[in-house]
């Protein structure tokens, strides 16, 4: 086998065993099938359900036993378990062994990491790839398949262990970009946070209501409701923890996502028809170019089944 | 053949070639094979496509000529456009037709064309069911397929008319609810014009920001974002016109919805962890019933293709 096909690394270990981590679990298992991949989680229950799915070598008892062994350890936990999980492999992990995680932020987990694990290796990451569903079982192997997954290393980073965790990336079918924590930060506050939140929010209040009944909103939510449904299913845990540790970012969007919606509603309210019309003309434009990059389904309606 | 089996209606006349027009031909033709099926548009191009599409026995040059000999005639325009074309069919609609739309705004609907045709038997009637493209090559027989069509007919209206209208909805896959318009407006407030304007709202404020560009934007929306491009994607036109003609419904969901993202944003900035993991826990249960009511596709992620 020539060298360039050789994995970049030898032994993974993963730390949460949900959607992110079964999904790496399983491509890996795919397009690296010489890898030994040791899992761990803290939940008794998830660990029995991912030794049954058998999409890893070994299941440990152990965050500890678990990276043992381990050249690269992904934490993929809720950004505010981060600390607890970087703390329960501090003493096993061997010294040349490359940390990363899943983290939907960025800036707060990076200083969480190094501050529990100073002399370690660490490059963060974050696969902007998922579903609404949560657990072991969720998880496939072609969830990142097209996706970006975005490194965050700080200037004092190991460029050697930056492209190695690049090539593990790029071999489960991501496409890789290198970003500032920071900036991470601002643009996944846009494209992922304020959308959840948003989605979070009508779903709350449509179920709120005291002259609509819960059931209409069900009923007729193909009119557009139900697209928001999907996004406001995803896990409480990990939006919850999202939303704290990326604050300040998440604010300033929120911000100036309410002037805008200000200014939509004073057009409604005066009757400025041009004002829509022109948002919404514009607006076109921007999903045209998300599936020219091959970012969304092409088919109408996502491909949803009609009948 | 029995005659339960006879078509509600003879001679269909569809005013408005787009999405909905040309959907309702197309499943006109799949269940009620023998309906003489007449179609215009104000739009030469679109009369010249549906010609060549062929979803229609005849394309007439003018409203009036279109619905000449209807038994049924559904105005299938922006509701903007309603006034207009009710005035151009008034005076060639047969005294016994029944006329009817597919209007996603009702009370307002309901006026304009009570006040064009003051005649006519009118029943109005809304399908909760669309993609986010236009035009007559859009349509599909089985977009009406388990979706719900809301019938408004007012205290006047000639019950034997509601009942050949529920009909023939009924055939082309629908279920039918009959409600109140004011009701109506409210319900969709909120299951679907509320949607689409903060849709709208939010891909415009993505679009208009220094600190990210257009293009990481759109790299990155498969976190969350593109989910919202796909209704903000939707016809100009048509949006424009429901927010102005369902103005008060909207402005009053609007508001309700204001009120309660303000209370996350103040949860987010004095880490209330706590009101952020409640209500995320309560939105994912009504996911549960939207797809345990067949109102949205079971699969993950709306049954995109991942790969």
């Amino acid at each position: 086998m020539p060298d360039d096909a050789k994995p970049p690394f030898a032994r993974v270990s993963l730390i949460g065993l949900g959607l992110i981590g079964s999904s790496i679990a399983r491509a890996v298992r795919e397009t690296m099938a010489d890898v030994h991949l040791t899992g761990f989680d803290a939940d008794t229950g998830v660990r029995e359900r991912a030794r049954a799915l058998g999409f890893a070598d070994a299941i440990a008892e152990s965050a500890a036993d678990a990276v043992a062994e381990a050249d690269l350890v992904i934490l993929c936990v809720p950004v505010g378990s981060m600390a607890a999980a970087a703390s329960a492999i501090a003493g096993a992990l061997p010294a040349d062994a490359v940390v990363s995680d899943v983290g939907s932020s960025k800036a707060s987990v990076a200083a969480t990491l190094r501050e529990a694990l100073p002399n370690a290796t660490i490059v963060p990451a974050h696969p902007v790839a998922g579903t609404e569903n949560s657990g072991p079982e969720a998880g496939f192997a072609s969830l990142f398949q097209g996706r970006w997954c975005i490194l965050t290393p700080d200037a004092e980073a190991d460029p050697q262990a930056v492209e190695r965790l690049q090539d593990f990336w790029t071999r489960m079918g991501a496409k890789v970009e290198r970003m500032d924590a920071k900036h991470h930060d601002m643009v996944l506050a846009v494209t992922s946070h304020l959308p959840h939140l948003i989605a979070f929010t009508i779903v709350g209040t449509a179920s709120d209501l005291e002259g609509v009944t819960e059931s209409e909103v069900i009923k007729y939510s193909a009119g557009g409701f139900r697209d928001f449904t999907r996004i406001a299913a995803s896990d409480p845990t990990m939006w919850r923890d999202i939303f704290l540790t990326n604050r300040d970012a998440v604010l300033d969007m929120l911000q100036r996502f309410s002037e805008d919606l200000s200014l939509l509603q004073r057009a409604i309210r005066w009757g400025e028809g041009d004002t829509l019309f022109d948002l919404f003309t514009r607006t076109r434009a921007i999903r045209r170019s998300i599936i020219e990059q091959g970012q969304d389904d092409a088919r109408p309606d996502f491909g949803r089944k009609h009948s």
